[in-house]
């Protein structure tokens, strides 16, 4: 039988919410109060990438079908090499499992040294699958070993966390990275089977007003967010309404009947070149079955449903989407500062049923929700329908420094800093964004031709 | 013998910066208190393009060497096409020279129709020069018919005065495109001889402090403007220092000898990316001969000067050089305050001995000069020396819309924002922009790995 | 565990040459008298395919390298669609397996229909490897039912004839494919471990003359043949000489050390530019460590033995070295004229110990081995050493139609007729060829720049 | 007035086909009787290539269309480029008139040295046409101060005679380079004014039987002929029909009524992949306004005529169209047999009425013409019509060389044999080929999908 990604763990293990025990991390020590949370989220955060390849074949775990998108496999690899580099090398006591691996799955790190190029990572067949599986092992021994009392300095701590968070993100892009490679294959595989989520009263559209004034942006420090958050800093912003949901299929089909891929004039110069070069004719994913659009999941393909977000477009979608509909995509500034003053008490991870982790677990199909009525049962009024966790919103903003704005030093500093060109930021998280990470400040950033993610449109005018 | 670009003009006609008659104007119309000031300034402005013509043959008129470039020729004829098509054809009352100049001279409008592509205009002959000339003639004919004795409407009164601007930023783009252009000959051809300005005493490197504050920034709208410059809107801006004045060869040199296009950690990925697909290891039209570097100027090529601004380098090479001296680009409206704050009387076109116009008619050498002690002998203590009409000055701000900004309706609303876009920009003017576009609001934009602009580096910090 | 590729065969199983019981086609079924002899040589060449596959992982047999190569995967299941296609489906009594795989697995037959894109193939990862094998089952059953007890037809039986030489052909590239495949991997991966051949005393090298006359060239069709060998006729040879062993490596290091890939005399124009443009300075699967040249084979890294004839050479290569030496390749005609008339008695597939199957068998490395003196003992003094099954030999001559050839009616004239063009010919076979192909009037084709063959250089002159 | 590329032959001088004085030369010299009649063909030559210049303007001189193409200055200035280089400088008595000369107008011979980039040769404005005329003149005057007095060599003569051939293989280039250049200009400019021939009856049909045999190809090298026409050597033809006529536009509509370009069971594998990736849909330079194809000539656009051979189509076209019509191409011996043997006198350059020089000289368009009754009156009934200087008539026969050839030691030995790859031979020379090439012996070469030469298809089958 072809390997299995994950260990043991099965769907009914998946559907609990509750992670099974491998052998190298007992409950007990899970409940030692002098135990480190932060290893314990260490280990649940491991496991939980295992658990995201668990239902697919080693075959599965190898596809890169684009050079920006890796292989599954390479992502267990690579966020494990993260450990190795960043962490356990520099204790001084560590015997990598294979030396061969620091190239290899180094992914950008140029302090680090050589890296294997980029868009051939679907060319590595070894180590396989099993044999990632037991770096991932071999590496979370070393971490036991290292730091399972608890005896982490404050600069292991902070890349310990950055580890972690690191993977969560590579979580996500294990989703959509598959949902891509997956697509590619005319049998229309399904990751899982799954429904899409059910609402039963649309949320009417509306504008949420905002008035001019200085605003603060970024995040305070307080707890853990990458580099680039910081630092909390002033924006002047002029008045501006925003959108009280994102866009929705119904809405996008629209723009689509109206013309909207044949005629340049709604389009940036950029976006109507690449329109024509790559025939573009609707979403990412959408194919027209007859007359009926249907689009690709992690489910396999399923009908368009009107009252979902739409998903899967470009900034350059986005962007002459707004056009058309006499409006425009909002800044990032504008989004966090709409979305910051909507919230009436503290986001929390867990307080919304359909952020990802639980719908991972949920067994639903990963994809977005409509907005319904009570998006939050305590959201003001004024509140920002589906912002969190649903899909992603492309803002007008390139993904700039923030003034005052320092990369760390080393290797690290190569995490976001040196990404800042030609990406625009998005907001808000998707369906498929780790929990933790689902938070106002929070800078996602593509290219603006990319749609391989769960991105999606919120209007704004002024 | 060869065509030249010029009608009649000799080189002391362009020295003495007075423009020679032409039949279709005399100056007795130009004296004539009824005759409008903005036909006026058309025709000094169609006459100026075919003075920085004049120097060429047919041949030289002719050449493409990239898509971003256009020949000399082109550039006479489209310019020539804006007047046509955006005045003379709406007017109902025009027959056109040749109905096939419509989509052949057509740079970008798609509102108006099909458009030649735009990395074939090297292929196209024929109109050749002379023709190309005579269609100059006959559209400046027809708009002394329908706009000579000052019968304009306000709209058209405003397309004329964005043809003027327009023709007038070809005209830095024909001396561009042309050093481009010249440089890929071995020959090192000359454009026109002539001696790079001298300067006695260099302005010493130093910072000017700038306070938080909200700031404000874009054009008043009070006189000429493009589109992008509006609307004049608020910002909020943490303290900065800026420094007094730009990075100069001897100060890039010193980036280059400590291995700045070697070392990855100086650059934004995808400059580093660059860096290594185009083998850059110096600014354009750089080359060492021996020890010695040169570099290819309008005039020829010539030795290095060591106080000269250091330019013709990319977005990439500004920010690494940045980044290599522990300092940061500054942002567009740091920059924009930072000038118009140093300035103790308005800014007037004519009142710098070095912007283009008069360098065109002195004789000199189109590059950019050192920067003096006495930048302009009224600068305040914390002026910015060489801010205005020297380099322009990459910032990192993305070119993105001033909040509240419209693009107009019709196909004048396709002359700007269409191109918001993976562009970056950049301020202050060049030694070859036209001096009526040296203003502190104005906008100008690159892709980032561009390089045949006259770009320098201001450094900035927090 | 992952899956392995072949189901049950043990390396012990290989080694003893003997193929093992499957459970569809009994040895008692084999041994039975009615049983098609033809049938037969389709059981033992399905699992021969399989055999190769053996020692591969799930992974392995899902990496394509390039858009030239595919999967092994599928070369398995295209082998099999090829049987299911053009015997199968034709019976009207045939249920496929999965009708999605008509277009999935269709290498390039128009006349069948739609095509997944080839340089894809690598994106695809279900059907997974042990669905495959499933689906190779299900045809190899379905096979046996309709054609097992010898009720074939003329037209089934040639076209089962040449389905079984087609999977013998896919045989070799499953090895070639493979062997680029795991060279892209930097940690060297092993296919099987095996030993070179040793050979005690080399051939000395001498020049065979031929006179001119009329030869005839080509298939006389008496057995098996593709519709390229045919037809047989007459070609005129003026006289020539040709070299009695292959290149070896010491000779080819000579080349190397006199320059022969940095002067461009000794090339051909596109193969100066390919080498300018690929950077090549050696064969393919060569590198230098320290002073030392290292090669990659299917038993992992090696050095160099610099009596083995010199492998992995594009057309390019073996041209440059031929004028380096003074010489030429051989014209397809001569080859095939010289080889056999050196022949003394009929080849037989089964006479010589290192031709592929054997080899396979064997557990030795698959690479060409050295030319012996006594290459086979019954040689006559003039006949070629090593002219067959070790290295496919470069001719000078395009792949082009023999006099009268006709493609075959139908889908299989897309197999030979449609690739006549930016080819040579290369002759002889390959350590890697099967038994059955190598005869004097095979016709291989590559491009001139390939080199992932195992291809070598017979020199030739006037 | 732009210059004009011929100094001061008008048309009536061309027509006359009698060149009218230069200074350089007066005709006082070519009366001479000590003159060498050689150089009494290089002056001739050397005229000819600027009177085909004559009718452009320098802007016109300067484009080139596609990497394959040149500029008609760049062939005005490399032909001289080559009498220096190879004749002139070897003198050793010899100052060229500008040293960087060498490189910017070497084509691609190594053994001279660096080349610049064949790609950019429209880049260079200078020298500029004048210029160019000048170093024609001056390289002229420095020919006949060395060899004007009959004091050549044997070696002297041999190049000056390779020489002369260059330039007039350059001269067909000139016309189709331009054509291509022209034809990217929407505004279908004329190079000169004229019409096609008119022929009363059109030639029917038939096929022309020849027997087995052994035939001689190749030239007998009793006059000039290049290196690869060498040596005579002998072939061994199967029994073969040829046909009597090319094919015509109206056979090939019909073809391409049947859906010629849509069905891929008529075309080699690569040539479908080059009618999708180029969007193929008829013969270059045809384009279909209305219900009526149209073609573009050297005198502008005109009206397909139906008894005219098919032109400017590739091997892939020709080979597809061959097999639509159950046929197939000639090899090159095939050809040249057929034709040799069907001649009842020798050719002589001057015997045909449209053979390149008269057709320039006579005013009509540059075109094929259809081919008539008696193609000559002395024909024998077997002889191939239209078989020379019409179309150039696409073989089957990859350029090969021939058994025996060897290439001049030398940079000479650049000239044809580097060349040998991937490229196909034409045989018979077309309307633009210059009278003393137009021989059967002549080896014409391009890529399977070059189009922009005079290149039509002769059928052949077994």
């Amino acid at each position: 039988m072809a390997a299995k990604a994950g260990t043991d763990g099965g769907a009914d293990t998946i559907a609990t919410g509750d992670p099974p025990a491998v052998d190298l991390v007992d409950d007990a020590a899970v409940a030692d109060p002098h135990h480190d949370v932060l290893m314990e989220r260490y280990v649940r955060t491991r496991r939980f990438s295992e658990q995201i390849a668990q239902p697919l074949s080693a075959e599965d775990c190898s596809i890169q079908s684009m050079p920006d998108a890796s292989p599954t496999r390479w992502h267990l690899a690579h966020t494990t090499w993260f450990f190795e580099t960043f962490l356990l090398k520099p204790t001084g006591d560590y015997r990598p499992l294979d030396p061969s691996f620091e190239s290899l799955f180094n992914s950008y790190y140029n302090s680090v040294g050589e890296q294997y190029p980029r868009d051939k990572r679907g060319l590595i067949s070894r180590p396989d699958l099993e044999q990632t599986l037991l770096y991932r092992r071999y590496v979370d021994q070393a971490m036991q070993t290292h730091f399972g009392c608890g005896e982490l300095t404050d600069d292991q701590r902070q890349v310990l966390e950055i580890g972690i968070n690191h993977e969560q993100q590579h979580q996500e892009l294990m989703l959509t990275d598959l949902k891509h490679a997956l697509s590619c294959n005319p049998l229309d595989p399904v990751y899982r089977e799954g429904e899409c989520e059910h609402v039963d009263t649309m949320r009417t559209s509306s504008w949420i007003d905002v008035d001019a004034g200085v605003a603060k942006i970024g995040h305070d420090g307080k707890s853990f967010c990458f580099d680039n958050e910081l630092p909390r800093h002033r924006v002047f912003l002029e008045p501006y309404k925003i959108a009280n949901r994102c866009v929705t299929n119904r809405e996008y089909l629209e723009f689509m009947e109206d013309g909207g891929y044949q005629r340049p004039e709604f389009w940036l110069s950029l976006g109507w070149a690449t329109v024509q070069d790559k025939g573009w004719e609707a979403p990412l994913y959408w194919s027209k079955q007859g007359s009926r659009w249907t689009q690709f999941t992690l489910s396999g393909r399923k009908a368009i449903r009107l009252d979902q977000p739409v998903c899967h477009v470009s900034y350059f979608e986005a962007d002459a989407y707004a056009r058309w509909a006499g409006c425009r995509l909002a800044t990032e500034a504008e989004w966090e500062h709409a979305v910051c003053r909507g919230l009436q008490r503290p986001l929390a991870a867990t307080q919304s049923g359909h952020w990802s982790d639980d719908l991972i677990r949920s067994g639903r199909c990963i994809h977005p929700s409509s907005c319904s009525v009570a998006d939050r049962e305590d959201a003001a009024d004024d509140a920002l329908g589906d912002a969190m966790g649903n899909v992603w919103q492309w803002t007008s903003s390139h993904y700039s420094a923030y003034p005052g704005y320092r990369a760390p030093a080393g290797a690290l500093g190569e995490y976001n800093g040196k990404f800042m060109c030609n990406v625009f930021v998005l907001k808000g998280g998707s369906c498929a964004t780790p929990s933790g990470h689902v938070r106002p400040t929070y800078r996602n950033f593509f290219a603006p031709e990319s749609r391989w993610q769960f991105t999606g449109i919120r209007l704004a005018k002024t």
